[in-house]
Formats: structure tokens, C-alpha cells, sequence
């Protein structure tokens, strides 16, 4: 699974981390797939926390028994069986039918991904403004660079979104007279940062959007998993107007099966379904009556449970080892949920520069790079820990830790390069090893 | 699964019927959905032909004994394992390493639909160009409409595409001074008209696109679906440069798992696994290691023989019932492999008018205007032989034909309207019945 993981993190990341060619990631990354190398790099689930018994029994009765249904071809919309399924995993959250959630205008998706394209879809134009997170999940970012759209990042804090610069953002954009399509918001446990956005500033971000006439967009694959109490009620549980609500089962049940979901504002269901049509035709029967089969049957809410206790025993094993090993002049956010914390590196270290050097001592991670429209992010990295077991967790941080160290070394004997703050820049960045040219 | 096929073309297809809404025909389906119509509609395989039990058993196997591989993320461009086996697939057909098919250039997709949707999204902007045969696959018309493109058909005959009305339509298109992306060509069994285009003009209409320098999109759902002899060979297999060929393991083993491929000129492939990334992130790694496992253990070839028998015998059934019960002054393509036989209708008679009386006499087909970019073709049906059985195809063509004598009759006592052809202008039809406001 390290080997996937990071082959992974080669084909989807590497495109975003300036100044590499796809190849040469590639070739990178051909070294650090091997098994001894720790990969705190991708965005895996735990599927050996699943009863894989259990679910191949019903996979294999959904062929042998249901086969001429659910090997056939499917409708577009998905079936309304999910559908219901999924309204009842979307009250879980409260998202219920008293804020209008309803079966029929629930979009079965090809994960997470494909109900964020389709959306972008719908909306933009070349040219268009999206506002987002900054950091933000970098599949979002490849689906708005597709689009032409440009993304303009809002800042955050570790309580999220900060309000004030989204009017800043928004009165901006509105002297340049480009149009501003939507703001794209991952509030719950978000990726890279795990940062959850606080109950008082939903309400005043909802406000703001609806003042300016702004779309959201809330993704939301990691709502269900908290560590501690419940996570804020979803933006979609406060406000049912304007308001796209994306969700997928790859987190909570499994990503090889690639369902996820929409719910759209009724008026433009239809034309979510034609888009998706035209992409794809219709979802997978099989995966979609894999994941009905599983909501109806097994005992889902308990397999939830088992996610967020595995995740939070690593999530602890992270931030205990972080805090023990980690240079002085390193901080990192403080998850209660979901699968990231992202960590802020010593002043002069740029976490892009310093991955061969990391790779070559046996630990992966994703350089904040990857998650800017704009390049910059390379004081920062993603590390996550619902893949390796704890003890491996713990391993990972101590290599990066000595990585980190030995660059900081490095720099007090042959001298600083730029004050604080020039790594973000982009410029003045340690040389790359000469694996990278 | 009479209703499953009907849903479908009600969601699918009913959109590019011109003068109904979404709605009137939801509901006109509604009423066809029931298992007492004949649908010679849709264009499902028959699954019941797979052998299940083996089928069910092999998927059980993938989650209980590979569920921390099958039910995790994959990669974008598809298992390196599946892209070799598609390799045997092609080769078959002709298209081996000879002719430069490497598992290098393959990427997996989502069905046939999400490559060709691929294709559009990497060279099609708004106001481009596209050839394609008239009429054409359905959802190809989706794609191109969504990518805002314009689809300029060529006229076909017996025979496939005519070479010279392809040299026409492009030096028309020089005239104005539009920007030809590619030809839309499905060039074996053609979706909806079941015909082939000949050894000879395979070789011009590539000959053509040469000098022009036009791409070539090849889509092949159908090519392995022979009855009598073989097929000629794909395009692809006579020229690697500038053809892109498109298939899918929707019609020879089953489309519940949506798994398709591009075999893509090299250069671009990097470009298409990007592309597909931004939409779906990575192809499902479950229905990957289905379709890859199906391949390497199960007697595929045989299940091509059965599927290709199994059609053959619905296709004379189909044949003999039309030559048997139609009304004099129709007539039909005879398809060598496929899934669908193209009847041209008496004079005066139209196919989408026609529809509420036939569903009312419980038989569905597609009308002709589902196929042209241009509303034209409602002089024309669909007819699918791959799903109901013999005796029901012989029902489904009786009631047709009967549907077809009272249309001919009372065009008999209430006289013509509009002279030969001007069905085709989507002008003086009959009148809908009263279901269709």
C-alpha cells in the first residue's frame, strides 16, 4: 500500500510542486515507493479497519445474485435507493429533510472529485474568480485550473476562514470587476490543514455570501470524522439556498469503489445530471449497490466509530511525536478530526527543496506547495496519519525531524539566505539536491 | 430490467428528442416502464449471458482477500497490470505492439463515455468543429454540445461514412473558416445504424484526415461483437499517428463496472491521465481489479463467442420479424455484429410523433432525431436486438408495424401533410397525442 500511496502522491501532487518536472517526481519518487520509506504523504484511508469479510461476502452476492442489475448500466442521477441511503448518512451531520435535503436532489458522483468538477462545470467560465481556503485540497485546485477559473485565496487561522479577509477578498475582486463565481469551502477538518472553521464564523461566512450573492461550495468528506465532540453542523444544516453540499463514501467507507455525492439546489439538478451524463453516463450499479447494500446491512455508524478511534490513536501518535521530536521553531495545527495536520516549518526551511533530502532518509510528505494557486507555501507541509500505524508515524516524524535539523545546521554554516518570510516567496530557497537538477 | 432500460433512455436520450420536455417524457415513460412493454430501446448487453455465479464468486474474492488494494485509491491513469491486459484486447482486434500499442498509452477511464468526453475536453473549444458520421452515438452529441462545439454529420450509407462526403463537409468548413478539430468516426457496427464502413474506405477516409490534418476519434464499443466474419480492422491498427481509438468493457463483459480506455498518440497521453484526474481523480480500483481478474482468469474469449451468438440469434429474429410484419415502403440495415438495427420508415411517416401511440401499444424504440445534432432523422428508429429475447423482439416489431399501419391508414383518410422529405424537416408530423400536450 506505501507503494500505491505514493505513486499517488507522484502522478497527483507532483504537478503542483513548481519547479520539478513530472519526471523527475517520478523519478523521485520511483526510490521513495519502496516499503522502508515512511509515507506521510498520502490521503488514505485505513481500509484494514474495515471487516473485509464481510464486505467481499456481499460484493460477491451482489454479482452472483443481483448481477443483471448491478453489472448493467445504471441511470445518471444514481439510484434513488442511494439516494435515500445517502439523505440518512447526511442527517447523521444535520442535514435533514427540515432543511430541505431530499433524495431528489441528491447526485450520485464518481467520488468526491467528480462532484466538484461537475459543479465547476456548471459554473465557470474562463476567466471567472473562485475563492478558496488558503491552503486549500489540491484536487480542487486542478479541477479550477482546468475550468480557466483563477483561484484567489482567503486566508485562514486555526479557527478557519477568517470572515474579514473574505469581504476583503470579495471588495476586491469587485473593484477588479471580475466576476467572483463561488467560494469553495472545505469547513470540517479541512485538507491540508485539519483547521475546522468555528460555529460563529459559519453564520457570519453564510452572511457574507449571501450579502454578496456568492455560491458555496462545501465539501465536506471528513465531517463524520471527529476525534472528540461532534463537529459543527455542515454551512448546508444552516442555510439551504445557494449552497452546494459535496460529499463522498471514500473516507468514511472506501475510496476504491469511487461514490460520492451531490446535493444541489432543486433548480439546477437537472443540469448537474446532464453534465455528469455527458462525463460519464451514469455512476457504477455495482458501487452504488455496493455502498447501498453496506448503509442497508452492515452497521455503518459502528464502522464510523472504528475510523475515528484508529484515526485519533495516529492523530495523537502524531502530535505526541511532533511535540517530542520535532526543532524548536516548528508548529503544526491541532486536528479534532479527519486525516491532516499541517505542519509550519522553522524560519528558512522550504519544505520543497528539502523532500529529496527526505526521501533519501526513508520519509515522504507533501510540501505546502502543492495546496497554493500561486506557488507560494513552501514554509509549510502536509503530513498525515491515517495510513501508518502509530509506530511508523512516530518513525516518519523522527526522520523528518532529523532532516530538519540537519538543514537548520547547514544554514547556520553557510549562512542564511533571505529574512523571515522570503520562503514563501518562492525565491532564496535551499539548492535542491543534484537529483533534481 | 425493463425498467432500468427504459429510465434510461428516458433520462438519456430524451433531452435530444426536440419538441418534449424532460418532463412530458418522464411521464410518458412512466407509463412504459412497466414490464408488459417491449423495449427495443435501450442498448444494454445481455447480462444474464455472463456466468454469474463465477463472476460473483471472483468479486467476493477482490474485497475479502485484496480489500486494502481493490478498496483504496489507484492512480490516474489506471492499474499498470489492467493496461496490459487491454493490450491483449486490442490485439486481438489487430492493434498490437506492431502498430505501436503499448500499455504506456493506455488510460483507463470511466466507460467509453468519460474517454470520450476526455478527448473533448484536451482539444475542443467553444465554436469548434467536429465531424461526425450522421446519425451518430447519442452521447457523443452530449459531449460535443457540453464542450460547445458544432457537429457537422457526414452522410453514410451501407458501407459507413462516404469518403467523398467527408472531402465535401471539410472543404466546406475551409470555406468558412472554422476550425475542424477532429472526425467522430464509430466506423465497425455503428451506434445507432449497426452498419460498417468497408476495408476501402478505412483507408481513404484515414488517407483524407491525413492530407487534412485532422484527428481521428475512433470509438470501438461494438468491434469484437461479430456474428459472421470478422471485422475489418480498426483504424487504429492501419495508422498510430493522429488516431485516437476509444473502447469500453461496457458491451463485452458488463457495463455496471464502467471501465473504458483511450489509446492515446503518446504525446498527449500525460495531457489525458491530467485531465481525467481533475474530473474523477483516479478510475475505481475495485472495478479495475474486476475487469483485470476477469481477464486473467476467466475464459473471456469463450464469453465473446457467447455474447456474439446470443446477438446473432436476436439479430435474424429481429431481421425475419421486420421482413415478416412491417409495412411496405420500410426498410432497415442488416448489421453484421452490434447491437441495433436502423429502419427507415414510409414515406410520411415520423418516428417521434409516432412514440405515445407505440408506448401505448407497449413497444419503445428510440426515434431517429436522438442522433443528429440537428433535429433532423425523425424518419428513422433505433431498433436494439442485444437485450429482449427472440419472441419478445418479434412482439415488440408486431406491435410496431401495427402502430405503423394506423399511421399509414389514417394518413390515408385525413390526407398527407407535406410532400416526400418533409418529414426530415421536423415540420408537419402528425399530431402528438394528448399525453404530450
Amino acid at each position: 500500500m506505501t507503494g500505491t500511496t505514493l505513486d499517488d502522491y507522484t502522478d497527483r501532487y507532483a504537478r503542483r510542486v513548481r519547479g520539478m518536472t513530472v519526471s523527475e517526481i517520478r523519478a523521485l519518487f520511483a526510490v521513495a515507493s519502496r516499503p522502508e520509506v515512511v509515507s506521510l504523504a498520502g490521503g488514505a484511508p485505513y481500509i484494514a479497519a474495515l471487516p473485509l469479510d464481510a464486505v467481499g461476502e456481499m460484493l460477491g452476492r451482489l454479482g452472483s445474485e443481483h448481477g443483471t442489475t448491478t453489472l448493467q448500466y445504471g441511470i445518471g442521477q444514481g439510484t434513488l435507493e442511494l439516494r435515500e441511503r445517502i439523505c440518512e448518512v447526511m442527517a447523521l451531520s444535520g442535514i435533514d429533510a427540515a432543511c430541505g435535503a431530499s433524495p431528489e436532489d441528491v447526485v450520485v458522483t464518481v467520488g468526491g472529485q467528480q462532484a466538484l468538477d461537475l459543479v465547476a462545470r456548471l459554473f465557470l467560465d474562463p476567466g471567472d474568480v473562485v475563492l478558496a481556503e488558503g491552503p486549500t485540497y489540491v484536487g480542487a485546485l486542478g479541477v479550477f485550473q482546468a475550468a480557466q477559473a483563477q483561484v484567489v485565496h482567503v486566508p485562514m487561522d486555526e479557527d478557519g476562514l477568517i470572515p474579514e479577509a473574505l469581504e476583503v477578498a470579495i471588495a476586491d475582486q469587485a473593484r477588479t470587476g471580475r466576476r467572483v463565481k463561488f467560494l469553495y469551502t472545505i469547513p470540517t477538518f479541512q485538507n491540508p490543514t485539519g483547521v475546522t472553521m468555528t460555529e460563529e464564523r459559519r453564520q457570519r461566512v453564510l452572511d457574507i455570501c449571501e450579502r454578496a450573492g456568492l455560491l458555496v461550495v462545501e465539501d465536506d468528506p471528513y465531517g463524520q470524522l471527529s476525534f472528540e465532540s461532534e463537529a459543527p453542523a455542515p454551512l448546508r444544516a444552516r442555510r439551504r439556498d445557494g449552497v452546494f453540499y459535496l460529499s463522498t463514501f471514500s473516507k468514511t467507507f472506501a475510496p476504491g469503489l469511487r461514490v460520492g455525492w451531490i446535493l444541489a439546489p432543486h433548480a439546477v439538478r437537472d443540469k448537474l445530471v446532464i453534465a455528469s451524463e455527458a462525463q460519464i453516463l451514469c455512476p457504477s450499479a455495482y458501487a452504488q449497490a455496493a455502498v447501498t447494500t453496506y448503509l442497508r446491512t452492515m452497521p455503518w455508524r459502528e464502522q464510523l466509530k472504528v475510523y475515528r478511534e484508529v484515526y485519533r490513536e495516529r492523530r495523537d501518535a502524531m502530535l505526541t511525536a511532533l511535540e517530542d521530536l520535532m526543532p524548536t521553531g516548528t508548529s503544526w495545527t491541532t486536528p479534532g478530526g479527519g486525516l491532516f495536520v499541517w505542519a509550519t516549518l522553522p524560519d528558512g526551511l522550504d519544505a520543497k527543496a528539502m523532500m529529496p533530502r527526505a526521501i533519501a532518509a526513508r520519509v515522504a510528505y507533501v510540501p505546502g506547495t502543492g495546496f497554493y494557486a500561486d506557488g507560494t507555501g513552501n514554509g509549510h507541509m502536509r503530513l498525515n496519519f491515517s495510513f501508518p500505524p502509530p509506530e511508523r508515524i512516530r518513525e516518519g516524524v523522527r526522520r523528518l525531524a532529523s532532516v530538519m535539523e540537519q538543514d537548520i545546521a547547514m544554514r547556520r554554516v553557510f549562512g542564511a539566505v533571505g529574512g523571515p518570510g522570503s520562503r514563501r516567496s518562492g525565491a532564496g530557497s535551499d539548492a535542491p539536491g543534484p537529483d533534481l537538477a
